[in-house]
């Protein structure tokens, strides 16, 4: 067989698994997934020793240092991707639930249940964890699930995959539920995109050119985020304690996320004095202001900003700051720059702060609080598939729920249609 | 301007616009509709005259006279719009509403609160009440619209919205979040499946053949449905005379449109004693069957089925039919030859209805009623704006809430991440 053979093949055999995923007791997923994690903890050597041959060929391409720990696994990282499993073992299923029901005029009782999407495509990049993470939540939500992770943790995935679908066997599950690519070439991503009739949705998580490619070449809906431009607005009203508080953990506490902070927007009444006090605090951090003519008249060490900057996502210790007129300015400056994807407001200005909410239509929106709180264990959801900027099916961090759809059920006792 | 040129303009001046609808009042939305209505009755005779240019020249091209019906607006059709626009404008409005909130260990209070899509294309066929109908739900959920009907209906299309827009002039809301295509050329439909910038969902309504067209081309998410192949299984335990009434109403009532039933089940425990029945009453509704062997034993008359009649969308007075094992079997029928539109089982037993709601992954699933509810009206969606059958964002019949997503909100009162 080619490889786009055997990718068409794995595909098909995905949605074969997946109707057999989705009548799974909640109890059998439980099981599966605590089985596999003890699993991979009983083959911690076997991962070891396959994660090694990743990491050789990794050090003769010349792969960063960086890159190489990211693809690294050790016992403690394997004691953390069991973990993860038994994690999302405990959320709850959210397959069959009735998120509403209701009586019609001739009785009939019309709900809509949550169902598993299907199968899930995931896309990623190098770290090994991200197969046991993944195959975990799509399994879970009752979907099947085709990974392809990066080329350099080849040995890595398929080792992990092994394990896992070895759990399946014994469990009476189809393993074609869950399937890695095994081929590092591009080709195998492109026929996996091309598979509309099998799989329901891809989901790339990694930097913004992988993402762009698998959008250009998909004819599967693509839920993803390219980036994250953050904007906090401190309005007149900000309690300015809790104002640097909120803007030193948003741009400095991990400053290489998406959800750190980039721009600061800053109300023009209290430039005067918030804007000196935020600037020497943030330079005292190691941070790079890049200011408009207005802010740099309060901080006169900030460098001047250029239109690039109000759209940039520095993903390090520099913030773009601005002075603005008052909320309207904030919300049409976020419109025109943002990225759909989180921003926050401070202040203790009831209206305002109510306003915010309702006009700015990021995908997380928060009122005195961080924009690192813009993720799905932060917010709750128990787990994190992803972030969606685009505002089809899901916007903003995504979990189990995210993972399913809704159909129509109709209780009735013998209706028809006049 | 070139025709590209002119539809990149109204796409983006409609992202423009469409900002400006997301803050709209609920009220602002419901007067303006109400305003909409009075309008279009006002202007009977402009949009009779207007009409009538398409009437003509549909003549002119050969139109047949079902088409030409479709086209034709009167003063009852028009009242018929008016009153359209007025029931969407008494629907709860989906925006703004907090659909949960939870509190997280920090104290943090996260939300999910409905916001419009953003732009909306519509893509459609004969019939200019679509323009009013699909504008209005469009408008209500806050979005921005873009619709582009039937070449042969472009005088009637462009009268209707420019009534409908100077209703927006004179409330003082951008006239751009409401654009006709004014272009019968195929390239302006290609352009504006090509606006993935400016518009975020596109919708077509009409036949298969117009629907695969706008997914082959758009670089835009399409929610759609090809076709609707709907089962009814009337399993062993089912009230005959229910049965009968439900599978007549199902086949008989409207077999054109896509919830009809197109293909019968039946249990063999009850096959020699309903099989004959319900083909002698079908024989006598001029319904022609198709069935397996083992359904013309018990109806000799029935015309034996392929392979191609178990996966037709007949939409006309013929129904295929087949005697299966049980419910295990049915539910294996539907998924191998199923469309995910609708599907119904006829039963007195418990167990049954149970398994056949869980485990059948339709978009409607019903027990003992006709597949014939499975239309937004008569599901209390209040008003439809199509059908979907892909799983990803809708699923089923789309009302007024399938035009918004969420957005997470978050309340804090000063929380930073550890």
């Amino acid at each position: 067989m080619t490889i786009a053979e055997k990718i068409r093949t794995i595909a098909a055999d995905a949605r074969q698994a997946a109707i057999a995923m989705a009548k799974l007791s909640t109890g059998a997923k439980n099981d599966l997934l605590v089985a596999m994690a003890m699993a991979l903890i009983n083959n911690t050597p076997h991962l070891i020793e396959e994660n090694r041959k990743d990491l050789e060929a990794g050090e003769q391409k010349g792969l960063s240092a960086a890159m190489l720990d990211r693809l690294m696994l050790n016992e403690a990282r394997i004691r953390a991707m069991a973990d993860g499993l038994r994690e999302v073992a405990a959320l709850p299923d959210p397959v069959g639930e009735v998120t509403k029901m209701w009586k019609r005029p001739n009785d009939l009782m019309v709900g809509k249940m949550r169902i598993p999407l299907g199968v899930i495509g995931i896309i990623y990049e190098a770290r090994p964890n991200v197969t046991a993470d993944a195959a975990a939540l799509c399994l879970k939500a009752g979907n099947g699930v085709i990974l392809r992770g990066g080329s350099e943790a080849l040995h890595s995935n398929i080792a992990i995959a092994r394990i896992l679908t070895g759990e399946m066997k014994k469990a009476g599950i189809p393993e074609a539920a869950l399937s890695v690519i095994p081929f590092p070439e591009r080709e195998g991503v492109l026929e996996m995109l091309k598979q509309e009739e099998s799989i329901d949705l891809i989901i790339p998580r990694g930097g913004e050119s992988l993402i762009r490619f698998v959008v250009e070449h998909s004819k599967i809906p693509v839920i993803k985020h390219y980036k994250g431009v953050c904007h906090i607005f401190v309005d007149a009203a900000a309690d300015f304690d809790m104002a640097e508080r909120i803007v030193v953990n948003a741009k400095v506490q991990r400053p290489g996320v998406c959800n750190s902070l980039e721009t600061l927007l800053v109300h023009k009444d209290i430039a005067e004095t918030f804007v000196p006090r935020i600037a020497a605090t943030l330079a005292g951090l190691q941070v790079e202001l890049r200011g408009d003519d207005c802010f740099r008249q309060f901080a006169p060490a900030a460098k001047a900003a250029t239109e690039e900057d109000w759209a940039a996502e520095y993903l390090e210790l520099i913030l773009a700051a601005r002075v603005v007129d008052g909320l309207d300015e904030a919300v049409a400056h976020i419109n025109r720059y943002g990225s759909l994807h989180t921003e926050a407001i401070i202040t203790d200005d009831y209206r305002n702060a109510q306003r915010f909410i309702r006009e700015v239509n990021s995908s997380t929106v928060l009122v005195n609080a961080s924009t690192r709180f813009a993720d799905g264990n932060q917010l709750g959801l128990g787990a994190e598939i992803g972030i969606s900027t685009t505002k089809l099916h899901s916007f903003g961090p995504m979990g189990l729920e995210d993972l399913t759809t809704t159909k129509f059920i109709v209780y009735g006792n013998g209706q028809v249609r006049q």
